[in-house]
């Protein structure tokens, strides 16, 4: 069912878009990209192996990107997780601050040598971490006969120091080769993330935001061609804050006492958008907010 | 016009709901309430000056709340640009943390002093402050004959120190008589405001967040009848980057300068929730994002 | 053995200061407080049990207090932890932000009702917590026939969210009948650290800084007699970073990877202050600064 | 006059070394740094004026590096005031977050070209600023025979993001031919800061800090030869919070509203550090810290 009705959460039925798989011009494809927003734990996890198939189906998507940085019970991925996310046919996995959460993923990381599109190549850390960390934080891969490539960003604002996230993509632009580019810019505040928008309007398909585990209400198509929404906002449970049972987070508001965060379980609500955009120039021509339950 | 289309902000045609004055159950009385995100300089003055009285009509507004703590080009209000919202019939006005940035605002608070519903006393500063500053941060006033309140509460979370807005919405909340209150949480962590809205879920009516300038699609009303959205956005010029010219704050981020900030012009939007209540209990029916252009 | 010679930490062998056991003026008695800074691990409770004697002998002692908050393997403090001190004479122990760290330390403070003068009351946590919180953050005694106070402190420049220490201190003192008074300000930055201390100059006897770790050099009387040093310093291993392995703290910035901190052991010094004052009046006459290893 | 007597102050009267100008061994010159902190306002430039020719003297400096940031009035550095320092015989002037404050040092700074050791080489801002800022974080010069490297390094733990410190000392040791090399970590955290001086014990001659404003009594050689100090302390009034106006500061902390930070004027004491080291390998043999009023 899709979640909506009297509380107000946006939504509607999801709209079986037929036209979209029509080429748009001459020689040009549609592609259609699907990101699903921070999976958190199981309940994030259930909900994208339930919904994802039919909006797939519905949306007739083409390339489906997740960030998966909370999937391990909110806290960090491993190996096991990355698989069976791709099982589900997620094809590229971002993460974020919570990347090293589950010590496995270094591992898998370091098995990448000599191997650029095994499984564990498609798992990505932030770009701007530091250059000798383990992992990658850009993938470049074909869908079809279709270039694509999706890099992985991190905030500064409120969050941790690492490089500059808008210098990382202006090197990171240069050696691509692909014209549809997506970037996850995991982030904390909206100016940031709003910034990182205008400055790669046009020079990418889409700058998606995740982190604060709200969607947002301001996805728009900048006007020279990269759709824009500052977070698409948790996979997982809103029975909660943010992915974690209410009670802890609400205490440690009022009590300041260290507290082992657990994840919420109810109302699980998948959060994602939809990009349209051409394959040959690799703009985008729409962007479209789905949250299901 | 209102906006939407292809680029996909959420809006569409305001809808006339008429059902909505009529009495929902004997003797019951809908109240529905208006909150305007964070008006930002000119361009959101112009916008609610134009789009104020159709709303309205449409949605058949009872009660006006606005935060106008960047009303005075980005920074600040000043009384003049106060008493400018109320002449739109704006009743109580919320603030934040710039509500210090025009100095006059402070003689403005003090000639309250023997004057409880001058126009003074309805521009509210966050009632976590240190107790004696300048100002009050709750309001309770009559719309007809219900008796109504406004709590304006500051986060805590990458913001300056202040008092706990969860204790300090407890105290307020003991000596309010009105059933319907209206919380305006000026905060930038989705968490903060996730778990006030869990806190106070079931003693008001609505718990609203500003701040980041950014509009949330996670409307909902919680269990026990709350109204609740954790960013209204903001109700100003969206060509920048919220609400100041692009240019600037992209540039800060490149470069770290200090730079004076300027207001963007440019695709002015009005940000708000229509908020649906049962005058008797204060519960919640409804929260209705609007996003018009 | 007094660290150091020419690379200059300061200290130098243990002046003997007998002058300061006699009467300073008819009636009044020199009041020799003895503040030692941050506790960390077994290496810093070690220097306290060999040095002290040996202080309270040079240094003419009355009164000892110590911030205890990382005396549990550089996190918390436990019951027994407290009480080990309490037996080398240690009268009053200070904490800060990780006073929660052990949970044990809760029950024991909820063990004080009914017996204000017990061990458990004489371990103090920082008095601007929310005052429903377990413990106290000042403790009022007697030492020989005099009365003395200890206040404890929080920062909030940096640091987690708490009432203002500022107005905390004020509401304290119109309570306090002493006039030997010390405040511990457990905080980051040196700008609210002074601050505090010209805010109370002349209320209070003493101003003492913890949590940096680090011993500042700008310890002074300042002009209505109130001690006054920017951050004691810690007493413990001084062979890592505040306390903790250095590789462990190195990797951190390097890697931004989650680590398990483990207490460092090496160079355990004893950082403190003597504060002489006058028991009458409450003034400082001096404050001395002290590192041994 | 040397600062304080009883209440502690560190300090003595200047000690004339005269064994420091002979040769230590056989072919080997020693080389005395003089490290000046943070020169604040003009307060802190009369005092320099008024005793470096005495502290030259009397401790054989050879080469005198100054923080110079906060020398206009507290906020950043005008080329009159570098030039003013450079003819009091101020070798090389290091900045840190107010660099920028006044604007002139932009062009100062892009005047450089082609004159690598014209007086705006010689003043530095971080490092680890974006590449493609003004100016240059390092200055590699000779004092007569000896060549010597100045680094200058800001921190990003409660402070504004850069790149990693910690791997642009690494890159710029790659290139510098020097031995003696001083770096000058602007920087917040003392963690970050030990950090630093761990990671670059025994490859550079001395890691000093500024910043915080505050002298701490940590000066040491680390075990492989460099001198560390946590913070060298303000050069500027003393009668105020870290150099501003006493009653600005701890209103600000009181009330929270903006306001125009002014320099304080009294009780000016100029804070430096001398570092003795050895000219063949840079190892440091000692490091002595200075507060002269």
């Amino acid at each position: 069912m899709v979640f909506q009705g009297t509380a107000g959460f946006h939504g509607g039925a999801p709209k079986r878009i037929t036209a979209s798989v029509l080429p748009s011009n001459f020689g040009s494809i549609r592609m259609r990209i699907l990101f699903i927003g921070d999976i958190f734990g199981r309940p994030g996890r259930n909900i994208v192996k339930d919904r994802l198939p039919g909006i797939v189906r519905d949306h007739a998507i083409n390339l489906i990107i997740a960030n998966g940085e909370n999937s391990a019970a909110g806290f960090g991925i491993t190996p096991a997780l990355a698989e069976e996310l791709f099982e589900l046919n997620v094809d590229v996995i971002t993460t974020g601050n919570h990347v090293w959460d589950k010590r496995e993923i270094i591992d898998y990381f370091q098995m990448v040598e000599g191997n650029g599109h095994g499984p564990a190549r498609r798992v990505l850390r932030p770009a701007n971490y530091p250059a000798d960390m383990p992992g990658s934080g850009v993938y470049e891969g074909f869908k079809g006969k279709i270039p694509y490539a999706v890099i992985n960003l991190q905030g500064r604002v409120f969050m941790a120091s690492n490089d500059d996230p808008f210098r990382t993509a202006d090197r990171l632009l240069q050696r691509i080769q692909a014209k549809v580019i997506l970037v996850d810019i995991h982030a904390e505040a909206t100016s940031e993330k709003i910034s990182l928008g205008w400055y790669l309007d046009g020079r990418v398909t889409a700058v998606v935001g995740t982190h604060t585990h709200v969607p947002t209400a301001d996805e728009r198509v900048l006007p020279n061609g990269t759709a824009y929404v500052t977070d698409v906002g948790m996979t997982g449970p809103y029975d909660g804050v943010i992915g974690v049972k209410k009670e802890l987070v609400v205490g440690k508001f009022l009590n300041g006492m260290p507290v082992r965060f657990e994840p919420a379980t109810g109302d699980a609500r998948l959060c994602a958008v939809v990009i349209d955009c051409d394959d040959h120039t690799g703009k985008a021509r729409s962007i479209e907010r789905l949250m299901l339950s």
